[in-house]
């Protein structure tokens, strides 16, 4: 079996296996951190953010960065979700560490507003230029995206508004639950930043730690039904998470729209 | 296709779905809520448990539980989970509703100390005895099990402490990711509050609410590995994890077998 650090490799090569047009955007992926310090990983929160979102993928990464997993938000303290739950930033923006090996941006609600945040969009920009991996959950692709910082990448988002808002931001969209390229890694909607998360541990520190965080977490999924896509939900429940999702589609586009304009 | 809801019904009657000697014990499944009202949700907040335990399900849930989800803690504000995150609990123990239609306890390192809380064990035995429905993801159920409200019920829990711990809270081990007895429903580690979460969805408000929520937060999952299960994982990486769990597998045996003294 290939092992997925080869099949990386393979594709940061531009071989066979990277499909369609974006075979000629591929650089390479970012090298692992030295081994035997902690990994430097920041988390946004922001208000109206989708809790699982942060979550996820904290579960998996939180061993490999020992007290240096930082939850981000525009001041320290509780910030509340989409759904209620409020969780508690670690420090302000002018807190975070410069120098990340990973800055992480979930979706959620309230994505549109901080599509129109100077501040978060200075903070994204800032930190990206010198993290060594750039991630998102969800929406937060869109967020990313009004910074700036998938101009010209494949990238992914939650299935609402992948193709209607990612390539008014110039990111080329792809239909796929976790995209890399380059430094860029994105997800598919809310759940699928747990598949993220392995996959950057996997760079981060290794199959062996992925594979490890992943027995912890016993994270052997059995969905007791099979609607987590569109075309495995049908028409009619489909239609109703359409519903459920309008505001926010709709509102991440007219923010895109927006930034577009002069 | 046999209906989930005819399938739990066959269940329920003792019907040839049931294995083993469990099926003895088996009776009705709890009937759904009332629709046209919030069904009512608390999950319970400790210090160090697993924030992933809480907000899998809480992402799944919290729409059909619009301002009725309480997160409760022995008193309201922030709770640390075992990874740092701190999640902020909306009510103490005197504040949540007492009757309700699911009563959720999570796992996480902090199990042990919390086997041993008379505050906690106290506020589930009595919010148990009227709720709908008590589920527990992880080692959540050591912490039911501890308040005796897994005595003869077919539980599961973390794949760590789950033959080791649960038979000596009087709980029959069944090695299955979502066990629902009678009105008793548990996960197996962590990210199985995803699974558990969808199939009381289902319970509490039909099918289609469920492959909403789950189209809603895209949950088609697609590890990159497949370590999710000792047998997966294999030796290597299942020694590593379980070095990692050893202490709170010690400790929660040791709860366990301290509660069973005079």
């Amino acid at each position: 079996m290939i092992s997925r650090r080869a099949a990386a490799a393979l594709l940061a090569a531009g071989g066979l296996l990277l499909p369609r047009a974006a075979r000629s955007l591929a650089g390479p992926e970012p090298a692992p951190p030295p081994d035997g310090r902690p990994v430097r990983v920041a988390m946004l929160l922001f208000p109206g953010m989708t809790a699982l979102d942060v979550i996820g993928p904290q579960a998996l990464l939180s061993g490999l960065a020992p007290g240096s997993l930082h939850l981000v938000a525009a001041s320290a303290g509780p910030v509340a979700s989409d759904t209620g739950v409020s969780l508690v930033a670690t420090t302000g923006f002018a807190g975070c560490p410069d120098a990340l090996d990973l800055l992480m941006v979930p979706g959620g609600d309230g994505t549109p507003a901080q599509m129109r945040d100077a501040a978060t969009l200075g903070f994204l920009r800032e930190r990206a230029a010198r993290a060594r991996w750039v991630a998102s959950v969800c929406t937060g692709s869109l967020i990313l995206g009004a910074a700036g910082l998938l101009r010209g990448y494949r990238a992914t988002s939650h299935w609402c508004v992948r193709d209607r808002v990612l390539p008014l931001l110039g990111a080329v969209p792809v239909a796929e639950r976790v995209v890399f390229d380059r430094d860029r890694a994105t997800a598919a909607g809310v759940s699928a930043g747990l598949d993220l998360a392995l996959a950057l541990a996997a760079r981060l520190r290794g199959e062996d730690y992925a594979r490890t965080a992943q027995l912890v977490a016993e994270y052997a999924p059995a969905p007791p039904f099979r609607a987590g896509t569109p075309e495995a939900a049908g028409p009619a429940v489909t239609q109703a998470a359409t519903d459920i999702l309008a505001t926010l589609a709709a509102e991440s586009e007219a923010a895109a729209r927006g930034l577009a304009a002069p």
